[in-house]
């Protein structure tokens, strides 16, 4: 079960980090400390092993992966020994890391998109390619007819700027027959052209927004005043954050759509929203230790006054690239079952999931195990066809018919 | 459905407040935050109403209950008006509050006990009586060798001081056909000869230390860290109170019976015992707002360092109220279908729950619901027999039979 | 010594609980905690007694002052307890609050101040009164030409709207022969045309923005890092209040003055402006106990990475109102002394002190009590020739010469 | 201006920090970050040059310096860089470092350790040397009478165990013409008998524990509450510390002395004492970054109840080695200026300094500024005689005469 992680944003600190991390894992040089999917509760035959997983991706910058990964030791993301044993084989990974296409068109970026991921799928014999999305944060997109429907998304791209990058990628990936994962808030696979796409080429998807710090507290301490019938009366929150993620963030376009990604969780646990708000704050100096302070104010028994703050100092690339890892295993399984469109049971690992799901994290965390251990523990491989199959007849429709468009 | 609930330390903090709350809320003066029984998950036929419970205790004070809760509302637990408004009704229940009885013998000590329990359920035609303890902390209980066998216990009590007071308690209860709930981290039932009774007299009891502050934190928390497979390295905790529970834990041998109780959370849910101490210091000008301080070191991905500060401004008085009614509503149901014996059931609500349960809340809440759902939505008596009729039974095999039971 | 305190904003939060306070003070039913002219290092038979000040201001609010005593009660700022003890006294006061005069022009504005500054004077047999604007935060007011002269702004005063509200109070003042004090950020007297107005009319000035929580705690620590000769990297604060200030400063322009004050400490303390930004969120549940949160970074030997946070949970009108009768004893005690102009002395009070001042807290201190020190030990009165003299002088001349510029 | 700084405890943590940094700043490779007397306000041509110190020292361990180094730069105390580049002349100073002397009686290890200084002090043609303590906390020393007389002490020495470690240490420091600080709050040089040998030999010496952390926090924190006229109600401390000096303190005895050492600036800068505990913990996890939290009650202006928490993540082996070379240069200098005895003026750098001192960090530093701008800006040595001189009488005399007590 060889499959493809291919990553947009691949010279990121979460792509190098978790390329760092699975290279260390299998060379036994580190535990999968942070892999869910190497929990006794989440083992699955149906999960390609880590040792299967091979890394390509696309990014705008053209920094070295392993002159990247010195810097995350710098940074304190990543331990000096580590880097130095696998910067050999993290060499060797450079030649698939492409520079982000940009065509004429639309239609011509996501032709080229298709063009790289087939070309990686067919030179590494992949049974299957996961593209997760771990670049930064896209300002909210314009809405667009087109997006509703597939067909005339296919003919828009000729014309207009009519999809944002990530939805470019969520294109090109169902088009090839490959799998989305949206680890950011962005648009991505967000748009019904798209889900209509996913569904046609019998491919999954999921998303958005990798819970990994702030959020990640939410979805456990919000159930927790909601199960002790606790009124929280407000939830102000404060992330002060620098490295590259920062920036973008501090664009006021970018921080909106995150905030709005945050604030999700509470609504949906309490079903009421409680007064405050979430800030973002770029701190250049604080580096990829971020820190999120949050204060609630709750009330209890006959009005008594109570409040509770936390401060989270966390590692985002450290807390964020092992769950790529995950989302690539997983999301490779589901495809290899036969599932396709949104995977709301992916849930537990966004902030902002997909479909009409729980938001506590315990709920979340079942529906995952549920969901997992309802496969078979005979490795299937519905709608692929074996190694190369489906996925080749896929490559040869987009190169046809322009689009790939269901008919 | 009468329900008398017996207090054991009826005139301390969290009686007073869970009586005047119980007020309030038959009297539309409050909204039931805070207890969990009134949960649309929870509700259930089978549940005694809050206006159907019946309050009564025993204390050593002999503080008035309308002067504690002006006392309470100077500390800022109770709001002023609430308690004006049921001031009266309040004073009505002085009567059945009685001084707690000190026999020559431990013997008599629990003949009294258990007059005064069957003189209150017969008083007021109450189908059932829970006695919940929320009295102080005692230190551990020597062990002793009756502690094993109901008759040996009973032969005992006659010529030793062999059980602590909440021991003496459950003993009671028991005899007397009563559930036992113990809210603290005392003895309580936790004996075999205590467990056997139990069983003889078909009686439901729960305990261990209500879980209203830091250790509810650790119940979402700990699971958090086990769910996302990031190691814990240390989870150190301070809390700082003021009160009478506060002066009582600054006794070195209190303190460790609630300390064990508070770290056993981690160890069964994470799996391993990470460093660290759970401190309590007691700062009487911190009063009843009492202040948890946690900080919890933990490792993910490749090794990378990480913490989580939390500060937590409780009133445990307000926190612990509306739990003492729900266990009590919950037990008195519990025994109405004929559940005896330990309720592993109610782990929710404890620090240290009876029984191999599950130590995340969310596991605990899910355990509880299903618990609850499993009882026929018709109101069952199953072995009580209507108004009176069990309970006067058990009165009467108490009398005539088989070991233990006072004269 | 008779003293006036002349409060603008009269019926807001500080300004009712610095009068309450008063009024409890002089009745021995509270001590003068937070009042630091009661410190052994402060006392000094120049100032007035804090029973020899009588109280009047000016509000746009009509609500009365008992009912706002009463408001801060249940908002937790006042004790029940002396509210009522002082009730009757406090309602006494009603007549000396007046509406805020609002005329055809500036010029009538300022006229009727005047008016109402000298009635108030005259009624009570006052030596002299201070102005002290206690109400909310203005906007940052546009530049004028009339701003650089007395003479042009007199001028002005008649066609345009040349002065924002705090600078119409400081002019009022001035030319009538009263102190300003001013403990908001908003213009006050920093005008040259008003500075040469106080020259003009020999009385003394004092501002800006009292320092209450956070800007406090700022003036000790960064003096700390700075004598320790440790590099403070980034210094990033959180500010969450409700209540009427609250409101006003989550407008962005009232936002914009508060928050470039806070900051001002930290470049002249520490001779550097770190990396990070102080943002005021308004949560109407917070109420007056604000809550501030601070993360400071910081290196030290080598390069070493540290951290300092806190949390500061203050009453601002509880902080506030004790220093405004500080500064109006202080104030009125420099004007008999025969001081006037800017008072740099009283930086100690401010966040955005006047004059080229130290901004470390203990530095200030000291030049406060220096000052205090220097002056005489018997009661001196130059500049002011006894009561109702010089003041009435002025009163004369304002009517007489319309706008009392300096010639 | 050679000056020796003689480490008793060279090999631990602070010691080797103090080293690394001092050889860093001389070769430009790092700032005097965290050095006081690189201050502007500080300097003075009476200080030697950091790079006029040479280091020596003693200690029971016997792990090699570089190698201590390296544990640093693996702890996130030292960069590795840094310890690269310095490493061969840090192993150039393995000979100056030599074990802890053991004699038979105490008398025999005084004057082992006499002879290393003299030796050290010769060898290196130093002007002066200064010994600090900078190893583990001692248990508070157990009452004996000779500690009231030098030569009783002189006698004692030869058959009793009359003196602690630290005051061994003190005591050949003296008879041998050197200066001491003690960075520890063991006893030191804090007895009569000790202060007679000092003053006869007329040498300075400084103390007690350094003030790295909680304790500077305290020292401008309880000051603005003091200035204020806030009511401190409790302040309580938790420390939780890795490392050596974590291990040492969890002892229950060494635990006291630094708790009582620490509480100490609250009860002289308020006046009064707050209720609250300091609280030290062992978690071998926190390692060097010792994390504190304070939790600090107060009352304001009529009553009103306000909180501050802090929480000081601090390297304290990074915090502490500049003070180090500070005190080593400031005893020097006073030395070399003919002051002798206890040095009240160096309060600044401890938790618990000699004399009737200020206690809060902004009078100390005021303190130190004015002591060390009194100094003649021409270099003086009174009191020693010129290299060698002094020092080398002091030696013979202590080989001739058997304790060089004063007689």
């Amino acid at each position: 079960m060889r499959t493809g992680i291919w990553l947009v944003g691949a010279r990121g600190s979460v792509a190098v980090t978790s390329m760092v991390g699975a290279l260390a894992i299998r060379a036994s040089l580190a535990e999968p400390v942070g892999c869910v999917t190497e929990l006794p509760a989440l083992r699955h035959p149906a999960l390609p092993a880590l040792s299967e997983l091979v890394f390509g991706g696309h990014d705008v910058s053209c920094v070295g992966l392993v002159k990247k990964a010195q810097a995350l030791v710098a940074a304190g993301v990543l331990p000096a020994a580590v880097v130095a044993a696998v910067a050999d084989e993290l060499s060797a990974m450079e030649p698939e890391v492409r520079a982000a296409p940009e065509g004429r068109t639309q239609h011509d970026t996501v032709a080229r998109i298709t063009a790289d991921l087939a070309d990686f799928r067919a030179r590494h014999r992949l049974e299957r390619v996961v593209v997760v999305n771990v670049s930064s944060t896209e300002p909210l997109a314009a809405p667009h007819p087109a997006h509703a429907d597939a067909a005339a998304l296919a003919a828009a791209l000729h014309t207009e700027q009519v999809l944002p990058p990530s939805s470019r990628y969520a294109y090109a990936a169902f088009t090839t027959g490959c799998a989305y994962v949206d680890f950011t808030p962005s648009t991505g696979a967000r748009l019904p052209a798209l889900d209509q796409l996913a569904a046609h080429h019998r491919v999954p998807y999921a998303g958005h927004d990798g819970k990994t710090g702030e959020t990640l507290l939410k979805s456990v301490l919000a159930p927790m005043f909601a199960m002790r019938n606790l009124r929280v009366r407000s939830w102000s929150g404060t992330n002060l954050l620098g490295g590259g993620d920062g920036a973008t963030l501090a664009r006021p376009d970018a921080n909106a759509a995150k905030v709005a990604s945050k604030q999700r969780v509470l609504k949906e646990t309490l079903g009421y929203e409680p007064e405050g708000h979430t800030r973002i704050d770029y701190v250049p100096d604080i580096g990829d230790l971020k820190t999120a302070w949050d204060l609630i104010t709750f009330s209890g028994f006959l009005g008594s006054r109570m409040r509770l703050e936390f401060t989270w100092h966390g590692c985002d690339s450290a807390l964020a690239a092992p769950l790529v890892l995950d989302l690539a295993r997983l999301t490779a399984a589901a495809h290899a079952q036969g599932e396709h469109g949104a995977l709301p049971q992916l849930a537990y690992f966004f902030k902002d999931p997909l479909g009409d799901v729980p938001h506590g994290l315990a709920e979340q965390w079942e529906l995952l195990c549920r969901w997992v251990h309802g496969w078979p523990l005979a490795a299937a491989d519905s709608g692929s066809g074996g190694p190369g199959g489906a996925a080749d007849e896929h490559a040869d429709r987009v190169a046809d018919q322009d689009g790939a468009q269901p008919r």
